[in-house]
C-alpha cells in the first residue's frame, strides 16, 4: 500500500489565524486590503515562512508575489499554485486566504519531505483580486499577464482619487516594471487554485471538494426606463406611465427566463436598483437596474439575453414608458482544459475524496492565468454557501481534504 | 341679461409674476421656502395689495396670513378662500400660488366693484404646506385649527436640526400664540380653495375646471423584504432566497390589484425602493419599498391593502424569504359638503365653464379646514399633469375660468 503525502491542517489552520489577526475592523469581519498595513503584515508573515523553506521570491510591480522551489531539471516550466490575500471590506477569513495558505503548505509539505520533482513548484499570490481599492477586480493577475500596465493603472482610481499606480508605487513596488515581468507561456507548465466555491452548491451536496471544468461567462447590463414622475394620489392607475411597474415585471421575468434556458445553468441576477425621485408619494420618472447574467454555455446565455431585451421591450410598451438596456461589460467562458481536470479526478479518486464536477459562476485570477497556461481549480464548500460577509466559514476537515487534493495534483504536474 | 362680475386675468399673471421672481433657484424652477428670503418678499407684495384694498391682516404664530373685508352684517362669520405660497425645492408657478392669487383677485375684484356681501370675505394664505423646510406638510392649516401646538412646533426638525418652532419665531413670528389663535367654527361660514389638479385628469379631458367632491383617504406601508444575500454568479438560480425577485413579483402585483378594487378609484404606488447591498454581482439580502395606496372608498383601499398583505406572503412563501409590511401613517377620506359642491356646480352651469366632478388625490390645507367649517375645492388643470417640477404649467385661460367660478362662489356664498 502506497502511503500518499498529506498536508497538516494544524499549519493551514495556524497561518490562517495568523494573518487574519492582520485585520482592519477587528469585531467587524476581516479586512485586508491590498498595500494597507494589514497586507503588508501579512506579506511579511508568507515570506518569512517562504524563506524558512529555502524558496527564492520576486515581487512584481503591483506586488503579486513568486515563491519558487527549483526543480530538477533547471530549464522545466513552473507548476504554481496560489491565490489572493486582499479581502472585501468586513470579509470573511477564507475567500484567497485558503487557497493561498493551501498553496503554502502544499510546498511545505513537499520541501519537508524532500520529494525531488522535475518541475519547480511557485506559490503565487496575488495582489487586489476584489478590487476593493481601485473597482478594478482581478488587478493582481491582469497584470502579471500582460493584461494590463502602468498606464492603465494610473486610470483605475480609488474613491479618494489615489491611482493604483500611485499606491502600489507606495508600497515599495514598481509599477513601471510590469512590462519587463509578464508571465511567458514558455515559462510556467501549469497554475492550481484552491478557493472557496462561495455558494451553496456543494455545502447542500455535503461534498468536500468541487473540481472546476468552467468559469462562466458574463454579461453585465444597466437598464433605464423612463415614464413619466407624477403626484402617487392625484394619478388614476390607467393613466400612469409608471417605470417602476415596468421594472418589476421584467425582473420577475428574469428570474423565469433564466431558468428556462436550455443549458440549466443560466444565472441572472438583479441586485442594484435605483429609483428617481425614490420619494413615496411620486410615481417615479426613471428606474435603473442592473442584470448580472452569466452561463458556462454562451448560446443559452445570449439566448437569455435576448428574450431579456425582448420582455423589456414588451413591458416597456405595455406601460407607455421608454427604456434602454446598456452593456456595461463582461467576459468569455472560461474552459479548464479536460487533461488537468481528469488529473485532479483521478488524484481524488486515488485519495479517496468524494467530489462532483462543477462550474464557476464567479471569476479568478485562474481565468487570467488561462490566457497563460493550463489552469486547475478545486473548490471547496462555503458553509451556508455565504461569502464576501464576516460568517463565510468553511470546515478544517473539507480544507484540509482540498489541499490534499491540491497537494496531489501539484506533485503529479511537476514530477 | 345679467353681466356677471369677472376677475382680471392679466392681474393674476402679473401677481403670479411678480411672486415667482422671489425666487432662490433662478433658472432651476421656483423655489420660495417658508421663511426664506423669498417668502418675505412674497409676503410684502402680498399685504401691499391688501393694504390697497383696505383689507385688515392678521398674522399667527406661524404666518398663516388672514386678510379681511368687512361684511354688511358684522355679527356674520366669514368666507375665507385662499391656499398656500411656499413650494417644494425647484417647483413650479403654480402649486398653491394660482390658488392665493385667485382668492386675492376675487376679494380685489368685489372690492373694486364695491359689491355690498352680508358675510366677510377673507384671504387666507397658508404657510408651509409643501413640508420642504420640516418634513411637516399641512404645518400651517393644521396649526390654524389647532392640530398642532407651540410643543409640536419645536419637535419638527429641518435636516439642519433647527426647529420650525425657531424656525417662525426667527421669521417674526410668535408660536407661543398659537393656542388663542386657534380658527373656531363659529367664525367661519365656509372655505374655497382653488388649486392645480397636479394630474392628468382635467388636462387628458380637455376641461378647464373640477370640482372636488371628495379627497382620498391615504394609507402609507413599508414592505421590508429579506433573502439571503449570495454571490450573482455562483448561486443556481433554484437555490436563491431572492429578495428582489420577491419584491419585483409584488410590485407588479399592486398595480394589478389596485385597477380590480370596486371603487375602480383605488391607486397604488410604490414610489421608494432601496436594496442591500446594492451591489451588481450580490443577489440582494434586502429590499424595502414604499407603497402609497388612496381611494376615496375606504372599504375599496382597506380590500386592497389585505390583497396586497396577502400577495406580499405568498410571494415571500415562494420565494423562500421573509418579509414585513409597516404601516408608516395615513389619513382617513375627507366628503366636501354636498350643498358646497352644488353650489360650485350651478355657479360653473350659470357661467358657461365646463367641469367635471371628481376627487383629489392628494391632500391641501382644505382637508384641515374641513375639520372646522363646510370646505369646496376647484381644481384646474395640470398641462401634462406636470406638478412640483420647473416644468408645471397651467394655461391661463383656464385658470381664468377657475378664478370666475372661485368668485362667483364667494359671491354667492358670502351674500
Amino acid at each position: 500500500m502506497v502511503v500518499l503525502l498529506t498536508v497538516n491542517i494544524g499549519r493551514i489552520r495556524r497561518d490562517i489565524e495568523t494573518i487574519c489577526a492582520f485585520n482592519a475592523t477587528p469585531g467587524y469581519g476581516y479586512t485586508r486590503f491590498s498595500y494597507s498595513r494589514e497586507d503588508a503584515l501579512a506579506r511579511e508573515y508568507l515570506l518569512e515562512e517562504c524563506s524558512k523553506l529555502g524558496l527564492s521570491v520576486t515581487v512584481d510591480g503591483v506586488g503579486n508575489i513568486r515563491a519558487r522551489r527549483e526543480g530538477e531539471d533547471p530549464g522545466a516550466p513552473s507548476v504554481m499554485a496560489g491565490s489572493h490575500i486582499d479581502t472585501v471590506l468586513q470579509g470573511g477569513k477564507f475567500d484567497g486566504l485558503a487557497g493561498t495558505v493551501g498553496a503554502l503548505e502544499a510546498i511545505r509539505t513537499i520541501v519537508e519531505a524532500d520529494i525531488r520533482l522535475k518541475h519547480p513548484v511557485e506559490l503565487v499570490v496575488f495582489s487586489e483580486e476584489e478590487g476593493s481599492n481601485f473597482s478594478l477586480p482581478l488587478a493582481g493577475s491582469k497584470a502579471m499577464v500582460g493584461r494590463h500596465g502602468p498606464e492603465d493603472l494610473k486610470k483605475a482610481k480609488s474613491p479618494g482619487g489615489r491611482s493604483m499606480y500611485e499606491a502600489a508605487k507606495n508600497a515599495g513596488y514598481n509599477p513601471d516594471d510590469l512590462p519587463f515581468q509578464v508571465l511567458r507561456p514558455e515559462d510556467v507548465k501549469a497554475m492550481l487554485e484552491l478557493h472557496i466555491e462561495q455558494s451553496v452548491v456543494l455545502d447542500s451536496q455535503g461534498l468536500p471538494v468541487g473540481i472546476v471544468e468552467a468559469i462562466a461567462a458574463l454579461r453585465l447590463f444597466e437598464m433605464e426606463i423612463s415614464g413619466v414622475p407624477n403626484h402617487a394620489g392625484a394619478t388614476p392607475m390607467k393613466l400612469r406611465k409608471d417605470p417602476m411597474v415596468a421594472a418589476a415585471r421584467v425582473i420577475a421575468k428574469i428570474r423565469d427566463l433564466a431558468r428556462e434556458t436550455p443549458s440549466g445553468t443560466t444565472v441572472g441576477t438583479v441586485g442594484r436598483i435605483f429609483c428617481e425621485p425614490n420619494v413615496s408619494n411620486v410615481i417615479p420618472g426613471k428606474v435603473r437596474f442592473t442584470l448580472d447574467a452569466r452561463d458556462v454555455d454562451e448560446p443559452s446565455l445570449e439566448g437569455f439575453v435576448q428574450a431579456v431585451r425582448k420582455t423589456l421591450q414588451e413591458e416597456s410598451k405595455s406601460q407607455g414608458v421608454v427604456s434602454e438596456m446598456r452593456f456595461l461589460g463582461g467576459s468569455k467562458a472560461v474552459f479548464l482544459p479536460p487533461e488537468i481536470t481528469s488529473l485532479i479526478e483521478s488524484t481524488a479518486n486515488e485519495r479517496e475524496i468524494p467530489f462532483m464536477r462543477m462550474n464557476s459562476g464567479a471569476g479568478h485570477d485562474s481565468c487570467l492565468l488561462a490566457t497563460v497556461t493550463r489552469v486547475g481549480m478545486i473548490f471547496v464548500p462555503s458553509i451556508g454557501g455565504r461569502s464576501h460577509v464576516p460568517e463565510e466559514d468553511t470546515r478544517y476537515e473539507d480544507l484540509e481534504r482540498g489541499c490534499n487534493l491540491l497537494l496531489g495534483t501539484l506533485m503529479k504536474l511537476a514530477e
